[in-house]
């Protein structure tokens, strides 16, 4: 096994030999296109700061909840894999040695068989590191060597791996209550990278987030506004956008439990942010005040531009154990059934017709695909989809997301790809593999004769970079 | 681009050499078998009055919801594409002159790829007007004027172009208040053409339906019936189920909002009649009134022997702002979840087991294939399935629906294809399609050793044209 | 047709070149590996008293409610095919002659085209019975006496087929108030065969079930424990549980109509438990309750080490008609939607992180892989997915359920297949489809390069033998 290449430069493309052949063709004319991130977790302190990456469990495995979740499902334990307990009963069981990390790692690296992980990881081995074998127990110390020793070296500091990886723009994510001091560092800084956040309002705008009262305050002190009235709160979102847009944001992003959106009057507004504020709203009135924070965060991106992104339907840390132990993003969120047709219906007959109005909807519930979304998107001036999301970021979730999207919405009502990931070194991974698909999806439609080979090669460039471009108005971020 | 075909003859044929020559052959063997089109939305008058088509967008574009929904999703306004207001607000923006509807398709041409309306236009292009080009700005004009051209001669008629097409049997769908006048003028002229009718009551089955009590008093007069009266209401339906039979329907069609059938009383039907023509049914007894109607309408089926047709989940008119302004069939309905089991068991169970019972289900919710409708139709007697329906009607859409419901319910329980289309000039396009995709697909079970060789034959010609025949009973059909 | 063998012998390999080598190499290496049937229908009295199967009628056709519900589906009455009504109202019509069931059979053998039973039906004819041609009306009766006359000889009696099937393990079926006696018989007879049972209590955690207090009742005179309390209730599973296991078995099994599960306190599941026995339970109660049996089992599994499977989301018994004339099993089960985010998270927020206990799910809703149970297995260790089932277990319902599932879940959190029959003649075939469908799907990976071929040579096998060997805990069998 050690000696062989463990990517091949074909992988991800058909078997059939005609197919091939145009995936290939089209894929020489993408694969070098800069990637364009517009929607991702990374750490801007990273590129802020720009310092060494501590060690290759902590950059690789133990922030990826991917890795993370499937060697917990086959019994490793978190404190095996040196996570830190947050509920204070310290763990001298906490694995502190990042080599043996690295080992129960390799150990169970057959896990991920067939999963996109580990094509990811391959990739970051092979692209950023030469590594050209496969990790095993019997290579994990040399391999854990070789990542060490090249961490050490200016080439692989933050900003230079986002150089190298070829990185046009990069959105990270932050909360309104954010003072955005690395971005404001990266702008101070004499580094080019082009790295901007994201309007997450999420902690102020769902009154079932712990501490949201406390939030509320803040945003109140930070925009100098009365937000213990509605209009308060109102205006201080706008400052904060504000302050976001002139940091390079062009986009906002809602992960509320559902799409539900809400269109009611003001008085009506007014009692139930009295009830949110004074923490009494019920599990309904919560749902109904999350859909109405929705429908005023569409009426501010008509007046500033930003574009709305919709991440619904996740079960938040439904492992309440894990959870209350380890805290957020360890592998305990499940993807719950999705309805958009009447979520969305309050929004959009408001402002659903307004060309001002760009929307970019996800989902985990790939039944939404042809049933909701396509049919949505395909009619709804407002409405863009953007790509297969966390667990359907793979080679047949983008096969599923292709064939049930395209033939109703078109090509031209999505908005391309974007990561998504915390796990900074996955990133050309992932574009990666999007583009392969996108060709081998391509190639598929002009080897049936159901695409000319001309609109092929247009299309492939447009999913790599032309509709992410024009769906997140890149064009408008301030420097 | 422009010179080649943009038709490959081996289009939709898997990109394996070994399946792509067994779809080659089973195709040979049923591409001109005639056209039998049991459901559809086309106009009578068309056939009867057998005049000039307007013009090339009047003809193609506009009375097309596919293409009129995506252009509009892209920004395109129904304005721009000539489609008139209904709502006084009479508009000067709105474009009179047909060729600039057409250049504006023409220049959005790009958006299509990738649909199956891009197939079937290119499909209507090269067949019906011997073009051979792809649509572009470049030669819009020139496109426009070789149609327009042509429709002004006497083989563009809807007559001549009703034969060229091989069709056997159409029928289209009325209401029950329809005089049925232009079909009586298609029976009375020297014309063979076979154009009948459907039984479509939706607007005297659904409380809901805007002017219900007047379509009720209509049915009264029709019928000299006492319509106030729930007997009397039922006897009107025999009366007009009769009279479409004497002009050759052999089917009858549902379109609520879901699938559900109810049993009641005589009582309980009498006093919610009595709600309904009073206008003060809630929305959960307007539900169980429809359902009524259903098991009222399989009663009468198994009295009369039309087969019904049963397309349920549509949310109709979602965009209320573009319906309040251009009506119906603008491309604002959308699917939404349905469920088959318990919604049909009310009806199944009074009649479920009974032979003289057929009924066709169609569903745009997916996720029902291989849970529901083929578990339902692979048992029941009286259950067959129809063609995959409107967004579906494509080739993932059909590679879908086969890979989901043959295995459970077999071939012998689907009822051929149906083209469900108002839009005339695409009924060969999609016949086209739908016998392309049988054959692409039991050229994939022939070339796995599913089925064999000689049963694939057998199958292709059952899928063109023998379940189709049979299960909406043409041999009954009415001269 | 007739002379040529119906089983080709790259039946159901891609057909693509590369593809097939790859999984034709795959296959030789997993072929003959021993059957591990962990989970299945068959009668074990087959196997206790090993008497000669009655004719091909009975043996093949009556039994299979994967045929019986196909052919209704078609018009071939139950009488027709011989099956006995239990209304009282004798059938003067029902055929007595197994010949003339056959013929039935074989007259509408066309039916099962493109379905998994006909590749089970070919398989058993070719491999059990020597035939290689497809029974058809012409060749019926001779079919008939070719098998029926083998059936007279030693090596079609029940114990030498299963020898001949090379079946290492195989788990029955039965209920708490079972004796288990066939087993004992098993166990006591100079025969090697390992068939053990499965401890399945639907009949006395499900409350709606007919005669359930009977059944308590019964489960009091065997353990002698005072059902009419919760605590001796519970007792008196823990004891039966131990009789099963001491015959060998391994494993729970779970049908409820639905996943839920609760977490009640005594105090609360005493008070349920009164209204149980005194038939007193609404439905929402009867929910409940079901849902506390579940996490009851859980908790004793836990101590006695017994894999729990569950099997939720059947409509049973949906043709009312049918099943009050014919009984259970003839084919108006269906599937519906099905929950398992919320369903399961009251017991796993007891249990779920608890390495004694492992759960094995299963699902008929399709829709639940991607989103549901994929996410779920692959984050909690005690869960585990089982193959597809029922409706699903065939060709394009194994890709589907590959393509789904192991991307997020991985192979590890897999179960291996098993085939869940009373058709005790498939099920040499059904692991054969099983095994055929795995190479295809490994070879898919290994010509796209997702997979190297070492790894899939080893998943080959680790999904023919070794992941249910683990999944069930076959080493801790009884002997």
């Amino acid at each position: 096994m050690s000696g062989a290449p463990p990517l091949h430069p074909d992988r991800l493309f058909a078997a059939n030999e005609r197919e091939r052949d145009v995936a290939r063709e089209l894929y020489q004319t993408v694969k070098d296109l800069p990637i364009i991130s517009p929607h991702g977790h990374t750490d801007p302190q990273w590129f802020a700061e720009d310092v060494r990456f501590a060690d290759p469990a902590a950059l690789l495995i133990k922030p990826d909840h991917y890795l993370i979740r499937l060697l917990y499902s086959r019994g490793v334990s978190l404190e095996r894999l040196g996570l830190e307990p947050i509920d204070g009963r310290a763990g001298r069981d906490v694995e502190q040695d990042s080599r043996a990390v690295w080992r129960a790692f390799a150990e169970n690296y057959h896990l991920f068989r067939g999963t996109p992980s580990r094509l990811w990881f391959d990739h970051a081995l092979m692209s950023v590191f030469d590594i050209h074998e496969r990790l095993a127990p019997g290579n994990a110390d040399q391999l854990y060597d070789q990542i060490d020793a090249q961490l050490d070296t200016q080439p692989f500091r933050p900003r230079a791996l986002f150089d190298r990886f070829n990185i046009e723009f990069l959105a990270t994510t932050e909360d309104p209550l954010d003072d955005l001091r690395h971005h404001d560092a990266i702008s101070r800084s004499n580094w080019n990278g082009k790295v901007t956040t994201t309007y997450r309002p999420d902690n102020v705008t769902n009154p079932e987030t712990p501490d949201f009262m406390a939030h509320i305050r803040r945003l109140g002190e930070l925009t100098g506004e009365h937000t213990e009235t509605w209009q308060g709160y109102l205006t201080a979102h706008r400052k904060r956008r504000a302050y976001f847009i002139d940091r390079g944001a062009t986009a906002t992003d809602h992960g509320h439990p559902t799409p539900v959106t809400s269109d009611l009057s003001d008085v009506e507004c007014e009692a139930l942010y009295a009830k949110a504020i004074a923490g009494s709203l019920s599990a309904q009135e919560a749902e109904l005040f999350r859909g109405q924070t929705m429908t005023e965060m569409a009426a501010m991106s008509i007046d500033d531009g930003l574009v709305m992104q919709i991440h619904p339907g996740v079960y938040r840390n439904h492992n309440a154990a894990l959870f209350s132990r380890f805290g957020r993003d360890k592998g305990g969120d499940l993807p719950v059934k999705t309805d958009f047709i009447h979520a969305l219906k309050p929004l959009l007959d408001k402002f659903g017709n307004d060309p001002r109005l760009s929307i970019i909807l996800f989902t985990l519930d790939e039944t939404t695909y042809a049933r909701e979304l396509a049919p949505l998107a395909g009619h709804y001036p407002c409405l863009t989809l953007g790509p297969p999301w966390w667990f359907h970021d793979s080679a047949e979730g983008m096969l599923r997301y292709k064939r049930q999207i395209f033939e109703t919405a078109g090509f031209y009502n999505t908005a391309g790809f974007n990561d998504d990931t915390r796990a900074f070194l996955s990133i050309p991974a992932r574009h990666d593999v999007a583009r392969r698909m996108d060709c081998r999806h391509l190639a598929e439609l002009v080897c049936d004769h159901r695409l000319d080979e001309d609109e092929a090669f247009e299309l492939a460039g447009e999913l790599a970079n032309g509709l992410v471009r024009r769906a997140y108005r890149l064009d408008r971020s301030a420097p």
